[in-house]
């Protein structure tokens, strides 16, 4: 195959180029196109729907029955279309809620209710295992305390409070979800002093002032909570007790107390109606501008009148998870493996969050399988990865990626990852730079199935409204803006311990439901995408980009891109600190030199590769990553990207300098850069390796 | 005077220009700050709250007998000090509410009390006396319809309506307060086919989003209503029936229905107590972003299910009105006269809005006089004017400045208005540019009672924010920005219609009761101004303003600034409509030629009159009038100012450019600049006299 390839070579870059098609040449290209064809016509709306009415049946969070049961019906689900399936399982240390309280003591006693109301019509919303309001990981123990509101709780919010001559220490603090992983929240209440923290949805930012709440419409409604695990993913996602390394059943084990990633203070999430009745007995000074919520009365800030008493108390076990892991396997390269990822736990039903993305693996799965019954095989593996325990702290696929480390970090072509599937219409994605133009491409060969047009042309639409009114078609030289991967979801593992390029896709909308029981079929059918076709959409995406990555005769990575970026990362760091950066004796210039050489040698990988059809170019960003983790926290490996250490779920970019600049430890920052120097030339080198040996061919 | 002045001037400029004190020179400068030192002594905080008690005993509305009890107040205060005072009556058409009523009639039935709410510590909310929700003006009339939300009720609401396919037609509209003058809302609803208009506050603009809400703090409650008129004062303010001549009592009135000034359906306000019932009421499509408002649930448009049935009655009656003057009279120069202005009636007892500006100009009498008993006397007349019925149409004013128009013309120097002189502590000002630097010196002069501060080192810090944490006191260099003058109140018809250099000043703050019962001496002292510090500030403030301008050898007019901000508003218009008018062969070369000579000669001016000592410079406000008014409304004279057509207070500047170009009617606007060209001309012709005679004498 190759060389007939190669015999193609003179005449065909040309024509390639002028494709929407990067990776194939020749013939493959033509086949390609035909068999994309045909895969388009099989998924179906109907199974994603009968998946998800299944997988929602019962709350199903990470080790409980229910939860095995929804891994068990994945798996057979798998072999039913005669893929390779297999649970994989670890032990892992998760708390359930066993004893959950919060009242109000002063200025009057109210022992707050913590259920989400019922509905008649919604059956899910009466069933008794459903978790009470838990935000997981949070200590046990009981305090009490007058109450200080703090905003979103970022550490900017708490350097307001300090000008303001307010301290929270000995305080029970709340604050409003939203701008911060949660678990953040927790982490700068406790480095603030605060005794507790109570973190509830304001409806500013997640209620009517969005729009119509639930059952009107899709909105969060009073009564709704939104759950979730306060773990310090920031520290280290996975399992608490085996950081770095798989929780097989008989791993070694930290004890509890050494676990940095535990959070040490109670914390618990409450809806907004009962935050009304803290909140409304609230003094002290009026709050600072921005900080004022949607509830109908000014915020103020206390400390008290309002106190409030919470207890915690969980039940702490070594749990049994379970990963399901299918296989198509590759018929010319069978190790070498594209993956495509997304849990299966829930908090309570999960119909958006995780199992919209679920429903669509397995008829993706179907729908490949299907493919391979009309003569199509890929020459690569394709893994249908569901994990287990995400939501906990991504922990099914963290321990999996401990695993199979080595062989990763050896065969490992990309993650794609598709969690939160379909909460809406609006198509969004995240990735590395190298597979911007991938995912552009992508998308043009697939149409929105209520417009007609390319999903390409309603997010460039989207994402220029301002000049796409009177377009109907974007214009040829058109470009997205796609996100970076900070966490919040499965790819972490992949993209910052393994340094293995990773796509996180779903179609976005008005979800106010996220980690509530309302999350539900119910919900879905009602409020979200009542015929399923956006899930039969998101299939199409995703079979498409696994039978490409799968099959292609190059890799259509584009590391120009990647340079450019990271230039701009530079460039923002430049003006932030340059100036006393100057001071110390810092300087850019050798990075900037380094950069564009990356730049020169990268353009011609894009131009050659065609030629000599390496797929060795998706390790070069397992370059980026280097044994030693970044400065204050080891776990993380890659040096372009990590969720901020103070953000959460955001991204940092060139964690390693930027975070030790804004803690301002210019040691540290040096040796960083320093570091990063020698990335880009380690990058340059596997880049010319890349380049060498072929050009002897030509 | 002038020869001894001139005989100074060689040696003069220089130590005169690094004083904070233009307009004086020589021993004049010396014992002019001695006479400011003596009366910053005189003015006493608790004069000013002696008289708001009086003043805001009973509501008082202009035309009846509790507003001529006020006004006979106002003049025997006058006369106590030693005054010269008179009352001027008008005779004018003021409607009266007799029976306003509105009820929800679907989805089902409600009548809505149109009081506001009473509170036991407060008499002032027991008053049998208070106006009922009223705009005034509003045409009587029953009216029964379905609603649609609006938003503000500005014309690009109407035509976001239009793009979602949603028709007013023949409905009640419901638009919340904000801006936009309530007269203008009354004339888009009107325009856009809408039968009946409620006019609301909504919490996000003016209540809890806000801040605390009465009792607890100084914001609008539920159950608190903006009264007000819906007079279209941008068609011409003034009474109704005698447009452009004064409303004496045997002046020959045109017919009701010939006023262009009188609204066409039936408006009233609500408070957001009632705006709620309603609004939740609504279906239809969700509201565009940025329509959202305080109420705790997501807004919908309409039309219905709300319906509405309104009923508006009015006592329509010719009505005895009583301005109340009373003088200083100058030494030197009698007949000319600087104007010190402020309205006297209120829509229920008006503590705020007017009379903290009343109490103001009552102290600052006193001050005067009490200045004169130590030998002070001003060259020029003082004026001081308590303005009637400003509330219904600027109309006391108006009157006043149409019967002496030709006096004023030829001898106002400038008008002074401070209406609501204290709502808060924050200094504000707006004027004409050649004023700016006038008030800068002025508010150098007089210190902020809390901080001890400088009012102009307050205002620059307000306005600096991110520059001046760290400053205690602004650069040498620094400037404030004012505001340009739009309407809203007396000064309008001196400015727009007579040409007579402007300014208006006040305190702000949080001020939530506007046009409420609540605006009342109560208020007053529990959140504004406990112990009327500010009113004795503005006192000073005021009492050094008139002794300055009364008394100064040459006028601190500065014409460069003035030439400065047209050629701004002229690069405005080249931004917005430069190549559509390049287009139609339409362009500013002309005009900026003529700025740029105007400029020049008004250097000279600035720098010579010193010199000459010439106070005619005030006149050449006069020439930015046009006995022919603007095209769409001849009452509106001045060509660089004017209330804009559909903003009502906000400023339009160059009204006949902008609204022709605004309306596309580009052979109006064509004219409109010719004309603008001639008015330069015609300015730096007038430069050109004043400097020639003088620069004879040098």
């Amino acid at each position: 195959m190759r060389r007939k390839a190669i015999l193609f070579f003179i005449i065909l870059p040309i024509v390639a180029s002028a494709q929407i098609l990067t990776g194939f040449i020749g013939g493959n290209l033509e086949k390609q196109i035909e068999w994309e064809q045909k895969f388009l016509k099989i998924p179906k709306a109907s199974n994603c729907e009968r998946h998800l009415f299944v997988l929602t049946e019962e709350p199903h969070p990470a080790g409980s029955e229910a939860g095995y049961k929804v891994a068990e019906y994945i798996d057979s689900v798998f072999k039913s279309y005669g893929l390779n399936s297999k649970i994989v399982d670890y032990w892992v240390y998760l708390p359930y809620p066993q004893d959950v309280s919060i009242e109000l003591v002063q200025p009057y006693k109210v022992k707050f209710e913590l259920k989400e109301p019922t509905w008649l019509w919604d059956k899910d919303t009466y069933d008794d295992n459903i978790f009470t309001f838990f935000n997981a990981y949070s200590p046990d123990g009981e305090v009490e305390a007058q109450v200080v509101y703090v905003n979103y709780g970022l550490p900017e919010d708490y350097e307001k409070l300090k000008e303001m001559g307010i301290s929270v220490k000995g305080k029970i603090v709340i604050a409003r979800y939203g701008k911060s992983f949660r678990g953040v929240k927790a982490k700068v209440a406790e480095e603030n002093g605060a005794i507790g923290l109570i973190i509830y949805s304001d409806p500013m930012d997640d209620g009517y002032m969005k729009g119509d709440v639930y059952p009107r419409g899709p909105w969060r409604p009073e009564g709704a909570v939104q759950r979730g695990s306060i773990y310090y993913m920031f520290e280290y996602p996975g399992d608490p007790l085996t950081p770095g390394y798989p929780a097989t059943k008989e791993a070694k084990r930290i004890a509890p107390e050494q676990a940095k990633s535990l959070p040490r203070i109670p914390t618990m999430p409450i809806s907004y109606k009962i935050a009304k009745e803290i909140l409304e007995n609230l003094s002290g000074p009026n709050v600072p501008e921005g900080w004022q919520g949607g509830l109908p009365f000014a915020y103020h800030i206390g400390p008290g009148p309002a106190k409030v008493k919470m207890r915690i108390k969980s039940e702490w076990k070594i749990r049994q998870i379970k990963n399901v892991i299918a296989e198509i396997r590759g018929y010319e390269e069978p190790d070498k493996k594209i993956i495509f990822g997304n849990h299966h736990d829930a908090w309570v039903y999960g119909a958006v969050d995780p199992n919209s993305g679920t429903s669509v693996m397995l008829e993706t799965a179907r729908a490949l399988s299907e493919l391979m019954k009309q003569g199509w095989k890929p020459k690569r593996t394709i893994l249908f990865c569901a994990w287990d325990a995400e939501e906990y702290g991504l922990i099914g696929s963290t321990e999996w990626v401990e695993e199979n480390y080595d062989d990763l970090v050896k065969n490992a072509i990309a993650y794609i990852n598709v969690d939160v599937a379909v909460s809406g219409k609006d198509f969004s994605a995240s990735s590395v730079p190298s597979l911007d133009r991938f995912i552009e491409e992508l998308i043009k060969s697939v149409v929105d199935p209520e417009t007609g047009n390319t999903i390409f042309a309603e997010a460039w639409k989207r994402q220029n409204k301002s000049i796409s009114k009177n377009i109907s078609n974007p214009p040829d030289t058109a470009r997205i803006k796609f996100g970076r991967l900070g966490s919040g979801s499965d790819y972490t593992a992949f993209l910052d311990f393994a340094g293995i390029p990773s796509i996180d896709m779903r179609f976005t909308g008005p979800y106010g439901v996220y980690h509530s029981q309302l999350d539900n079929f119910y919900w879905m059918k009602n409020f979200c995408d009542p015929d399923f076709k956006y899930h039969e959409t998101m299939v199409k995406i995703v079979g498409i980009a696994l039978m490409r990555l799968s099959s292609c005769d190059y890799l259509p990575f584009d590391y120009v891109n990647y340079a450019n970026e990271i230039e701009g990362y530079i460039n923002e760091i430049e003006k932030d600190y340059g100036d006393l950066l100057k001071g110390k004796g810092i300087d850019f210039t050798n990075i900037k030199e380094k950069i564009k050489t990356m730049k020169l040698y990268a353009d011609s990988l894009k131009m050659k590769q065609r030629t000599f059809l390496t797929l060795d170019v998706s390790k070069l960003e397992r370059k980026f990553t280097r044994k030693v983790g970044l400065p204050n926290r080891n776990w993380y490996k890659h040096r372009v990207y990590a969720p901020g250490y103070y953000l959460g779920y955001g991204t940092q970019v060139l964690p390693g300098i930027n975070e030790a600049l804004s803690f301002n430890n210019f040691d540290v920052a040096l040796k960083e850069i320093k570091l990063f120097e020698e990335i880009l030339e380690d990058i340059i080198k596997e880049t010319q390796n890349l380049l060498k040996p072929k050009l002897g061919v030509k």
